[in-house]
Protein backbone atom coordinates (compact mmCIF):
# COMPACT_ATOMS: atom_id res chain seq x y z
CA UNK A 1 0.00 0.00 0.00
CA UNK A 2 1.51 2.87 -1.18
CA UNK A 3 1.09 6.69 0.85
CA UNK A 4 -1.55 8.09 -0.94
CA UNK A 5 -3.47 4.74 -0.58
CA UNK A 6 -3.01 4.90 2.93
CA UNK A 7 -3.76 8.27 3.80
CA UNK A 8 -6.86 7.55 2.14
CA UNK A 9 -7.83 4.42 4.28
CA UNK A 10 -7.15 6.02 7.22
CA UNK A 11 -9.36 9.06 5.68
CA UNK A 12 -11.84 6.32 4.56
CA UNK A 13 -11.69 4.87 8.28
CA UNK A 14 -12.15 8.56 9.71
CA UNK A 15 -15.25 9.19 7.87
CA UNK A 16 -16.64 6.28 8.44
CA UNK A 17 -16.45 5.61 11.87
CA UNK A 18 -18.92 8.97 11.82
CA UNK A 19 -21.29 7.23 9.49
CA UNK A 20 -21.59 4.34 12.22
CA UNK A 21 -19.07 2.13 12.51
CA UNK A 22 -15.58 1.20 10.69
CA UNK A 23 -14.52 0.54 7.14
CA UNK A 24 -13.58 -2.84 7.65
CA UNK A 25 -16.43 -5.32 6.42
CA UNK A 26 -18.96 -2.87 6.31
CA UNK A 27 -20.19 -3.86 2.77
CA UNK A 28 -20.41 -7.83 1.44
CA UNK A 29 -18.64 -6.73 -1.39
CA UNK A 30 -17.51 -3.32 -3.92
CA UNK A 31 -20.91 -3.89 -5.56
CA UNK A 32 -22.77 -3.55 -2.64
CA UNK A 33 -20.93 -0.41 -1.55
CA UNK A 34 -21.96 0.99 -5.10
CA UNK A 35 -25.03 0.20 -4.43
CA UNK A 36 -25.48 2.00 -0.76
CA UNK A 37 -23.39 5.37 -1.75
CA UNK A 38 -25.88 5.49 -4.87
CA UNK A 39 -28.90 4.76 -2.70
CA UNK A 40 -27.92 7.19 -0.01
CA UNK A 41 -27.53 9.78 -3.16
CA UNK A 42 -30.72 9.27 -4.89
CA UNK A 43 -32.54 9.45 -1.88
CA UNK A 44 -30.11 12.64 -0.63
CA UNK A 45 -30.77 14.22 -4.20
CA UNK A 46 -34.95 13.36 -3.61
CA UNK A 47 -34.87 15.32 -0.49
CA UNK A 48 -33.04 18.36 -1.95
CA UNK A 49 -35.08 18.67 -4.86
CA UNK A 50 -37.67 18.92 -2.56
CA UNK A 51 -36.27 22.26 -0.67
CA UNK A 52 -35.57 23.21 -4.71
CA UNK A 53 -38.78 22.71 -5.71
CA UNK A 54 -39.68 25.09 -2.51
CA UNK A 55 -36.96 28.01 -3.38
CA UNK A 56 -37.83 27.90 -7.00
CA UNK A 57 -41.81 28.98 -6.11
CA UNK A 58 -42.90 25.49 -7.96
CA UNK A 59 -43.68 24.57 -4.74
CA UNK A 60 -45.50 26.21 -2.06
CA UNK A 61 -43.34 27.47 0.87
CA UNK A 62 -43.47 24.99 3.72
CA UNK A 63 -41.52 25.95 6.53
CA UNK A 64 -41.48 22.20 8.86
CA UNK A 65 -41.27 20.22 5.33
CA UNK A 66 -38.11 22.11 4.63
CA UNK A 67 -36.54 21.30 7.72
CA UNK A 68 -37.32 18.15 7.71
CA UNK A 69 -36.12 17.56 4.05
CA UNK A 70 -32.68 19.38 5.05
CA UNK A 71 -32.04 17.15 7.71
CA UNK A 72 -32.90 14.26 5.51
CA UNK A 73 -29.58 15.81 3.53
CA UNK A 74 -27.66 16.71 6.18
CA UNK A 75 -28.07 12.78 7.40
CA UNK A 76 -27.34 11.45 3.97
CA UNK A 77 -24.80 13.94 2.90
CA UNK A 78 -22.61 11.95 5.52
CA UNK A 79 -22.87 8.37 4.02
CA UNK A 80 -21.96 7.94 0.30
CA UNK A 81 -18.11 8.43 1.46
CA UNK A 82 -17.17 5.25 3.54
CA UNK A 83 -18.54 3.22 0.32
CA UNK A 84 -16.13 4.53 -2.08
CA UNK A 85 -14.25 0.88 -1.07
CA UNK A 86 -11.39 -0.77 -2.51
CA UNK A 87 -12.58 -2.91 -5.94
CA UNK A 88 -16.02 -0.54 -5.97
CA UNK A 89 -14.17 2.06 -8.83
CA UNK A 90 -15.48 -0.95 -11.07
CA UNK A 91 -18.60 -1.79 -11.98
CA UNK A 92 -21.97 0.02 -11.95
CA UNK A 93 -20.74 3.69 -11.34
CA UNK A 94 -20.04 6.86 -12.48
CA UNK A 95 -17.13 7.53 -10.27
CA UNK A 96 -14.21 8.73 -11.85
CA UNK A 97 -10.58 7.16 -11.42
CA UNK A 98 -9.41 10.44 -9.58
CA UNK A 99 -11.80 9.58 -6.43
CA UNK A 100 -8.96 7.49 -5.66
CA UNK A 101 -6.23 8.66 -7.22
CA UNK A 102 -7.08 12.29 -5.81
CA UNK A 103 -8.24 11.04 -2.17
CA UNK A 104 -7.51 14.45 0.02
CA UNK A 105 -9.42 16.67 -3.05
CA UNK A 106 -12.39 13.91 -3.24
CA UNK A 107 -12.60 14.16 0.91
CA UNK A 108 -12.77 17.53 1.26
CA UNK A 109 -15.30 18.01 -1.74
CA UNK A 110 -17.28 15.46 0.43
CA UNK A 111 -16.95 17.59 3.47
CA UNK A 112 -17.45 20.81 1.57
CA UNK A 113 -21.14 18.98 0.95
CA UNK A 114 -21.75 18.26 4.81
CA UNK A 115 -20.78 21.33 6.15
CA UNK A 116 -23.01 23.76 3.40
CA UNK A 117 -25.89 21.26 4.30
CA UNK A 118 -25.25 21.89 7.85
CA UNK A 119 -25.88 25.21 7.15
CA UNK A 120 -29.02 24.12 5.03
CA UNK A 121 -30.23 22.68 8.04
CA UNK A 122 -29.57 25.74 10.26
CA UNK A 123 -30.96 27.69 6.86
CA UNK A 124 -34.46 25.82 7.30
CA UNK A 125 -34.40 26.35 11.23
CA UNK A 126 -35.33 30.27 10.33
CA UNK A 127 -38.02 29.70 8.65
CA UNK A 128 -36.99 32.31 6.28
CA UNK A 129 -37.54 31.09 2.75
CA UNK A 130 -34.48 33.96 1.68
CA UNK A 131 -32.17 32.00 4.13
CA UNK A 132 -32.90 28.70 2.26
CA UNK A 133 -32.99 30.01 -1.17
CA UNK A 134 -29.33 31.13 -0.64
CA UNK A 135 -28.41 27.88 1.27
CA UNK A 136 -29.74 25.97 -0.86
CA UNK A 137 -27.75 27.72 -3.99
CA UNK A 138 -24.68 26.90 -1.72
CA UNK A 139 -25.39 23.50 -0.91
CA UNK A 140 -25.61 23.28 -5.30
CA UNK A 141 -22.63 24.76 -5.75
CA UNK A 142 -20.89 21.59 -3.70
CA UNK A 143 -22.72 19.37 -5.69
CA UNK A 144 -21.67 20.63 -8.96
CA UNK A 145 -17.74 21.51 -7.83
CA UNK A 146 -18.02 17.63 -7.40
CA UNK A 147 -19.48 16.18 -9.89
CA UNK A 148 -17.10 18.08 -12.42
CA UNK A 149 -14.30 16.81 -11.03
CA UNK A 150 -15.38 12.99 -9.66
CA UNK A 151 -18.05 11.85 -11.71
CA UNK A 152 -18.19 11.02 -15.10
CA UNK A 153 -19.94 12.85 -17.67
CA UNK A 154 -23.24 11.21 -18.84
CA UNK B 1 -60.65 6.76 -8.12
CA UNK B 2 -62.28 3.66 -6.37
CA UNK B 3 -62.80 3.38 -2.42
CA UNK B 4 -60.02 1.25 -2.29
CA UNK B 5 -57.32 3.40 -3.83
CA UNK B 6 -59.28 6.50 -2.50
CA UNK B 7 -58.37 4.97 0.66
CA UNK B 8 -54.48 4.37 0.27
CA UNK B 9 -54.03 7.89 -1.64
CA UNK B 10 -54.83 9.30 1.75
CA UNK B 11 -52.61 6.85 3.33
CA UNK B 12 -49.72 7.35 1.43
CA UNK B 13 -50.06 11.29 1.98
CA UNK B 14 -50.19 10.74 5.96
CA UNK B 15 -47.50 8.65 5.63
CA UNK B 16 -45.55 11.50 3.30
CA UNK B 17 -46.49 13.60 5.94
CA UNK B 18 -44.28 12.33 8.22
CA UNK B 19 -41.62 11.47 5.21
CA UNK B 20 -40.93 15.40 4.96
CA UNK B 21 -43.90 16.38 2.27
CA UNK B 22 -46.79 15.89 0.39
CA UNK B 23 -46.91 12.67 -1.79
CA UNK B 24 -47.65 14.55 -4.87
CA UNK B 25 -45.18 15.57 -7.15
CA UNK B 26 -42.29 14.59 -5.34
CA UNK B 27 -40.84 11.86 -7.20
CA UNK B 28 -40.19 13.14 -11.35
CA UNK B 29 -41.99 9.89 -12.52
CA UNK B 30 -42.43 6.37 -11.31
CA UNK B 31 -39.18 4.87 -12.19
CA UNK B 32 -37.21 7.94 -9.85
CA UNK B 33 -39.96 6.81 -7.01
CA UNK B 34 -38.85 3.33 -7.64
CA UNK B 35 -35.19 4.32 -7.23
CA UNK B 36 -35.72 6.33 -4.28
CA UNK B 37 -37.78 3.44 -2.16
CA UNK B 38 -34.76 0.94 -3.13
CA UNK B 39 -31.86 3.12 -2.63
CA UNK B 40 -33.40 4.09 1.11
CA UNK B 41 -34.16 0.38 1.80
CA UNK B 42 -31.10 -0.76 0.70
CA UNK B 43 -28.82 2.34 2.87
CA UNK B 44 -31.34 0.99 5.72
CA UNK B 45 -30.55 -2.58 4.80
CA UNK B 46 -27.31 -1.97 5.07
CA UNK B 47 -26.89 -0.54 8.61
CA UNK B 48 -29.53 -2.84 10.03
CA UNK B 49 -26.49 -5.43 8.99
CA UNK B 50 -24.03 -3.66 10.78
CA UNK B 51 -25.91 -4.21 13.73
CA UNK B 52 -26.62 -7.64 12.97
CA UNK B 53 -23.07 -8.11 12.77
CA UNK B 54 -23.00 -7.45 16.39
CA UNK B 55 -25.77 -9.41 17.50
CA UNK B 56 -24.30 -12.69 16.00
CA UNK B 57 -20.60 -11.72 16.99
CA UNK B 58 -19.16 -11.18 13.78
CA UNK B 59 -18.19 -7.81 15.25
CA UNK B 60 -16.94 -6.73 18.26
CA UNK B 61 -19.68 -4.85 20.03
CA UNK B 62 -19.66 -1.10 20.10
CA UNK B 63 -22.50 0.75 21.74
CA UNK B 64 -21.74 4.12 19.73
CA UNK B 65 -22.17 2.44 16.52
CA UNK B 66 -25.16 0.86 17.41
CA UNK B 67 -26.88 3.63 18.35
CA UNK B 68 -25.73 5.44 15.39
CA UNK B 69 -26.93 2.72 12.89
CA UNK B 70 -30.20 2.33 14.87
CA UNK B 71 -30.59 5.75 14.13
CA UNK B 72 -30.12 5.25 10.68
CA UNK B 73 -32.58 2.98 10.26
CA UNK B 74 -35.23 4.21 12.21
CA UNK B 75 -34.78 7.66 9.93
CA UNK B 76 -34.52 5.49 6.55
CA UNK B 77 -37.69 2.95 7.96
CA UNK B 78 -39.77 5.92 7.55
CA UNK B 79 -39.14 7.07 4.11
CA UNK B 80 -40.16 4.24 1.37
CA UNK B 81 -43.46 3.92 1.61
CA UNK B 82 -44.61 7.32 0.15
CA UNK B 83 -42.61 6.10 -3.29
CA UNK B 84 -45.37 3.23 -4.00
CA UNK B 85 -46.72 5.74 -5.96
CA UNK B 86 -48.99 4.78 -9.25
CA UNK B 87 -47.50 3.51 -11.76
CA UNK B 88 -44.65 2.35 -10.12
CA UNK B 89 -45.91 -1.30 -9.93
CA UNK B 90 -44.26 -1.52 -13.31
CA UNK B 91 -40.59 -1.15 -14.14
CA UNK B 92 -37.17 -2.47 -12.15
CA UNK B 93 -39.17 -3.21 -9.42
CA UNK B 94 -39.51 -6.44 -7.15
CA UNK B 95 -43.14 -5.04 -5.58
CA UNK B 96 -45.92 -7.28 -5.94
CA UNK B 97 -49.05 -6.35 -7.22
CA UNK B 98 -50.36 -7.16 -3.52
CA UNK B 99 -48.75 -3.63 -2.57
CA UNK B 100 -51.53 -1.89 -4.26
CA UNK B 101 -54.67 -4.31 -3.89
CA UNK B 102 -53.89 -4.80 -0.27
CA UNK B 103 -53.20 -1.27 1.03
CA UNK B 104 -54.43 -1.25 4.39
CA UNK B 105 -52.13 -4.61 4.77
CA UNK B 106 -49.06 -2.88 3.59
CA UNK B 107 -49.38 0.04 5.38
CA UNK B 108 -49.50 -1.89 8.78
CA UNK B 109 -46.57 -3.72 8.01
CA UNK B 110 -44.67 -0.70 7.04
CA UNK B 111 -45.35 0.95 10.22
CA UNK B 112 -44.76 -2.62 12.26
CA UNK B 113 -41.19 -1.76 10.56
CA UNK B 114 -41.00 1.30 11.78
CA UNK B 115 -42.34 0.66 14.89
CA UNK B 116 -39.71 -1.80 15.41
CA UNK B 117 -36.99 0.72 14.36
CA UNK B 118 -38.01 2.98 17.23
CA UNK B 119 -37.94 0.13 19.82
CA UNK B 120 -34.33 -0.90 18.15
CA UNK B 121 -32.61 2.56 18.84
CA UNK B 122 -34.44 2.66 22.80
CA UNK B 123 -32.27 -0.78 22.85
CA UNK B 124 -29.27 0.57 21.52
CA UNK B 125 -29.42 3.44 23.94
CA UNK B 126 -29.31 0.88 27.17
CA UNK B 127 -25.67 0.14 26.13
CA UNK B 128 -27.15 -3.74 26.75
CA UNK B 129 -25.79 -6.20 23.81
CA UNK B 130 -29.19 -8.53 25.11
CA UNK B 131 -31.58 -5.69 24.56
CA UNK B 132 -30.24 -5.18 21.04
CA UNK B 133 -30.49 -8.56 19.88
CA UNK B 134 -33.68 -8.76 21.33
CA UNK B 135 -35.06 -6.21 19.25
CA UNK B 136 -32.78 -6.66 16.36
CA UNK B 137 -34.62 -9.90 16.07
CA UNK B 138 -37.87 -8.58 16.28
CA UNK B 139 -36.77 -5.90 13.88
CA UNK B 140 -36.10 -8.83 11.52
CA UNK B 141 -39.62 -10.41 11.92
CA UNK B 142 -41.37 -7.21 10.53
CA UNK B 143 -38.71 -7.35 7.28
CA UNK B 144 -39.65 -10.69 6.60
CA UNK B 145 -43.38 -10.76 7.43
CA UNK B 146 -43.72 -8.09 4.60
CA UNK B 147 -41.36 -9.36 2.11
CA UNK B 148 -43.43 -12.56 2.14
CA UNK B 149 -46.44 -11.17 1.04
CA UNK B 150 -45.52 -7.91 -0.63
CA UNK B 151 -41.91 -8.77 -2.28
CA UNK B 152 -41.67 -10.78 -5.35
CA UNK B 153 -39.43 -13.96 -4.68
CA UNK B 154 -36.29 -14.01 -6.14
Amino acid sequence: MNKTSKTWSLAIAATAALAAGPAAAQFKNPDAAIEYRQGALAVMDNHYDRIGAMVKGKAPFDASAALANAELVATLARLPWSAFIEGSDKGDTNARPEVWSQPDKFKADAQKLQDAAARLVEAARTGKPDALKAAFGATAETCKSCHDDFRKKH
